[in-house]
């Protein structure tokens, strides 16, 4: 298998992040996003939505969602069990790895990709006024976050989990959307000072 | 356990037909959304993104987010297999759902939340511009799955998946939004009748 990169993208560094906790290395194919590789006859033919990463199997078989690769590294291999162990743990895992996804790091992207000047030609057409909504968003549940986080070490309870992978990467994709960590919101900085002082983060 | 529905909304009837599907009953408690009672103190107490569908266990613990109570019950039922079995079948349906819900779902719901008068009261700031800038990523993806279903019966192969159940909602949900199926997308049009004739589909 080898697996289509795309640098230092969210999603990509995802993928990375996980198999640097799982302890597993996987030939890698460099796509240079900043160029608009990604959207290149190569990477259109194995994945028609033109997006990274993306991991090609020996038979030719593509699997594209970050999120997809994620889980099917984690039934080939299991330990340490990052989708979590048991219904109700694998359940709560989904729940934070959905609630983080899609109410911290979406609104972030929309923030970045639709202020940003860099992503004029990415993001068409850019609607400031979106990015701009998007920013409350973040601010509101990161202060849900803030509470959740007053008796636990990580997003879904004690144990470090794919949930606590994508806080990471959207709480580091706040800085490119110009987007701060409330002075106030002691536990959500001191959750993402855990995170990034694994040598996962490094990936 | 109890389930706090949500009538009509997609998320509460992804988890409807979803249990539909596996034959699961679960004693329902009604929230109507229409009158905001999901903005209620009894839901925020229990989830504070005051959002729906939010299954209750009997020890009071909390799962929200419609594809996380739906992998609870797969753990609890796995029969039949709505996530998948072995790993790349799992990770194949996994990338599907996501797709579908990234891609279909999500752009939809922004057109019909951004424009729809009736939103106006739920999505502050409603931004028609965003809505419409919407519009034509659904009718990109829905090219892309066209494609995709000119050999297979459902989204992610020749089994009936979850996958095809966020396809569903999301393909009922741009009657709302306004949106319709292009005429020479037979694929689509097809598929949608087969999921549509479904008895889950009344759920």
């Amino acid at each position: 298998m080898k697996l289509y990169d795309g640098g230092k993208a969210p999603n990509p560094r995802r993928v990375r992040i996980f198999l640097a906790e799982k302890g597993i290395e996987v030939p890698m194919v460099p796509v240079d996003m900043g160029a608009l590789e990604h959207r290149s006859a190569e990477i259109a033919k194995r994945n028609p939505l033109q997006r990274l990463p993306l991991l090609e199997l020996d038979d030719g078989t593509i699997l594209t969602e970050s999120i997809a690769i994620c889980r099917y590294f984690e039934e080939l291999h299991p330990e340490p069990a990052l989708f979590g162990k048991g219904a109700l743990n694998r359940a709560l895992i989904e729940m934070w790895q959905r609630r983080l996804e899609l109410h911290l790091y979406l609104p972030v992207g929309y923030a970045f990709r639709h202020i940003h000047p860099a992503m004029q030609g990415w993001e068409v057409p850019q609607i400031p006024e979106w990015g701009e909504a998007n920013k409350p968003k973040v601010l509101e549940f990161l202060g849900v976050m803030d509470k959740e986080l007053a008796d636990r070490e990580f997003a879904a309870g004690d144990e470090f989990s794919v949930a606590d992978i994508t806080g990471l990467i959207a709480l580091d994709f706040m800085k490119p959307a110009r987007i701060t960590i409330p002075e106030e919101l002691q536990n959500v900085r001191n959750w993402h000072e855990r995170l990034k002082s694994r040598p996962s983060a490094a990936a």
